[in-house]
């Protein structure tokens, strides 16, 4: 298998893990790269001293190539930045924020820049950046999400529409026959988050991956929508957010009841009552844990498979 | 191409034109069936005279199978089945309601029965009420909409995993990729709406029309969510709905500002302001009427060639 996003990352299958708070540290990130797709540190639930760490011990887990997933919001992001670069970071996915700030830096010093889109509007944007492939993230996905609220299945051929880059399909993904379904709507590769939170690699905690494990459907719900529309896990914290929502509460009032710390509360701490426990739709088909190269390679045969098959 | 639902159906094509309110009359229906698809004519605007009528028209124009979509919550539902009986419809589509509760009529007639679905727990109730297949519909999807949200990406499979009785799915699918995508997931036809509105032969306002093909991504929402959810095209209408659910009014104040007959004042009136606009997000993609025929096959020989290149 060799397409554009193979070449420009220099893996040998088009499957990229997804970047994730609490959940993707170099455990996970040098398994999956090591499984020969591309792993991402998640910078977004990092300090600076922390990104370093994990990146010294990817480099030690792992010849492969990773990359670092980066939010533009994130407080410390210049001290990040300075990390990546000195470290010769070879990928860099960027999110929630313009991509126009930062890719012209990373560029200058030979890295590849990957932006997460949830429209066509902000692929193009992505694309005038000087980035060289975008991430359409669909509405299924878990976490931070588009506010147009687009899927998969709509997003994939309208950004394949806008932009000449390539397009990485995320978000309800989990399975061989999902990815084939990304490609066959115009993606050249796939980003796959939920399915990664449930290897033993992936540094979440694991009353969180239980959770994941017995999600059904309709038990994730995008909350937070006059905030950052955030997919999770319906919980006491969930509920909490959508009553205000339903009152038509204020948003400073939502602000002060989300707090700090939530994320790590639910999916690194465990607490699955008060936590924010971010996943996507997807977690309905998610039913056991499994290691991270076990999971590509399944992804990847069953992929194969179904192709066959057409 | 032949499968279970082309078998089932009679017909030359996995395409289904969806039943929609106030835009699939005899015309679309007969013009889909006779381009070698399975059309349908949508009862859920007609009065039992109106759909006598249609019915009439429709033989006259088709020798192909066609069939009736039937909302089981519409008020005048035993003069429909009454008719459809007495007319010898071979298809029905039932939404809206229990599956268990006119299944075995239908079928003790000799007719094949479909029912939609929005979840794996409703399409199982629909296999045990004896339907022989299901359509699983998207969040994406144009009108009504279950409250799960679940997207076609992720529904699909998880139907699949759930029944035997064979899938079509519905909801963001315009084009010859979205159809494979959909096969690809494991449904065996996919059932085509918003598409089918920007045809000349469907009965929806011109206006109508021109602002679906106008429709980029997010222009399209899904409210009344304490109602019944219908994704619908943003407009005035939409708003005055959008606030209502954000200020936390009460259903009752809901139902009184929805009030009679929005559907036919957007959709057969063309009232873009204050009408309802009900049209999946696959809008975005579509930008040109074309004759019902000419969807059909672009939609089929796209399907085709996609598959070809894999």
């Amino acid at each position: 298998m060799a397409n554009r996003i193979t070449t420009l990352f220099n893996i040998q299958l088009p499957i990229v893990q997804a970047g994730m708070v609490w959940a993707s540290g170099w455990k996970l990130a040098s398994a999956v790269s090591n499984a020969g797709g591309l792993g991402l540190i998640g910078a977004g639930s990092m300090h600076p001293e922390v990104l370093q760490e994990h990146i010294t011990k990817c480099k030690a887990a792992t010849s492969k190539p990773f990359g670092v997933n980066l939010p533009l919001l994130y407080p410390e992001i210049d001290k990040h930045i300075a990390i990546i670069i000195a470290e010769k970071i070879p990928i860099v996915f960027t999110s929630a924020g313009n991509p126009k700030t930062y890719t012209a830096i990373l560029k200058a010093h030979g890295i590849v820049v990957v932006h997460v889109v949830s429209s066509s509007k902000f692929a193009l944007k992505a694309q005038e950046a000087g980035c060289d492939a975008v991430v359409a993230e669909g509405f299924e996905a878990g976490g931070h999400n588009g506010i147009e609220e687009t899927t998969t299945m709509v997003l994939v051929p309208a950004v394949a529409k806008a932009v000449n880059i390539p397009i990485i399909a995320a978000g309800g993904i989990a399975t061989g026959r999902q990815m084939l379904a990304a490609m066959v709507l115009g993606a050249e590769a796939v980003q796959i988050g939920s399915r990664f939170v449930c290897t033993p690699e992936a540094s979440s905690h694991s009353m969180f991956k239980q959770a994941v494990i017995k999600a059904e459907e309709g038990d994730t719900c995008l909350q937070m929508k006059r905030l950052v529309p955030v997919r999770l896990l319906r919980n006491q914290f969930s509920e909490d957010m959508k009553f205000g929502e339903e009152q038509g509460l204020s948003v400073s009032y939502m602000k002060n009841k989300l707090g700090k710390g939530r994320a790590k509360k639910g999916m690194f701490e465990g607490d699955l009552i008060e936590g924010e426990l971010e996943i996507g739709q997807v977690s309905a088909l998610i039913d056991a844990i499994k290691p991270a190269a076990e999971v590509v390679q399944e992804i990847w045969q069953a992929y194969n498979e179904v192709k066959a098959q057409l």
